[in-house]
């Protein structure tokens, strides 16, 4: 009965995965993505897990150049008013990063929820309605992460305006636009972050962000080895 | 440069881990959870991508017997205030699910989001604010894909009122409470989901959740093996 184990060799796959992620804007090719494994991805998506098993999530494929390019023209819209926030030396930096890869990826994938995909009542929901979008962002880090052990890169582009995307995309209103992804291959997978090798920010020690039983709640003395395996 | 490829061993991996997930409420047993396991699975729910690489998420590990027993109590409270909201038949069904399991797993852990953690503006969270909140979502999938792949099971307990969780574990207001999570070994991780196995709700098909250029845009011809692999 039940599933059998994941061996040792297939945990580490998984971790090599996960520390692999990245968030891709500037290694794209031009080379499709298998349909096939197209289909992998978005089913991998799908098996996220959902409030009330809603499965919330819509998926809009990309690939017509002259829908990305409109994309990408919100995306510099959006950005420049964006720019406006940071002082002078960070908006220079800001506008010198490359953000995105709309028009260079194979593919987009527009990921959008449905909040009122079930009659009635939703099991699990009443207390946290926000939930069914949670539900939808594990959808997408389903497929980040599938998308990743395929060795096809993913880069999720925030700036964007999403009165624009329900328009370009036709997209009724009540459906929430949670993310948009470019996904394709790439010419590597950086080790290191990239805001993060551009010194934008670094990374935070992990042992900073655990606590024990209550906010600020100091590690117990049984947890010492964990407090050691947080700062690798 | 860049990272090594993942082999198809090591794909097959990672899909076996997503979709064997399952959110667990009624199979866990008492058995700890090693110390350096956590620490791992702790690590990969840090090592998630983050909007401006705010990384705003913060973990409290409870295995308080008396801080979990409040939480239940909240927990009952808001369950029986959903129920008033399903018809006679489908409440008396709700109200015979087991939908947590906060007392018999050895360790539960509360996932917050701190929506200040970088001071001035973040790059990329100026059109989307909600992303900081996406990210902190993608570091719980995150957790638990690495607890499956340790063979740990995760229920994520959603029944739960936020202003009870602040008071409880005193987390500072303007923190954002996203997730609240059980973990242990279990008996078996099951096959199907379990309101799947209830009769409560089925698998949608993938091929109706997936559009091509715009909303509800079919596949196109070259697409066609796209629709076959989207009906497994």
């Amino acid at each position: 009965m039940g599933q059998p184990d994941i061996t040792a060799a297939e945990r580490d796959a998984v971790y090599k995965t996960i520390f692999g992620r990245r968030d891709i804007r500037k290694h794209f090719t031009a080379e499709p993505i298998p349909v096939a494994m197209l289909g992998r991805i978005l089913k991998a998506a799908h098996h996220a897990g959902s409030v009330g098993y809603m499965q919330p999530w819509s998926f809009i494929v990309v690939d017509d150049v002259g829908v990305k390019a409109r994309v990408r023209e919100s995306f510099l819209r959006e950005r420049e008013a964006a720019a406006e926030k940071f002082d002078a030396e960070r908006r220079e930096k800001y506008l010198s990063y490359k953000l995105e890869g709309i028009l260079e990826s194979p593919l987009n994938i527009c990921v959008t929820c449905d909040r009122n995909r079930i009659p009635g009542e939703v099991i699990g929901r009443n207390s946290m309605r926000e939930t069914d979008v949670y539900s939808t962002v594990c959808a997408v880090q389903n497929l980040w992460l599938a998308a990743r052990a395929e060795n096809i890169g993913v880069g999720w582009v925030s700036i964007l305006n999403r009165q624009d995307l329900h328009e370009i995309l036709n997209i009724p209103p009540k459906h929430v636009i949670v993310a948009y992804l470019c996904l394709g291959y790439v010419s590597e997978f950086p080790e290191i972050p990239e805001l993060e090798a551009a010194g934008w920010r670094s990374r935070l020690p992990l042992e900073d962000l655990v606590y024990f039983n209550q906010w600020n709640g100091k590690l117990p003395e049984i947890y010492r080895e964990l407090a050691a395996a947080l700062k690798d």
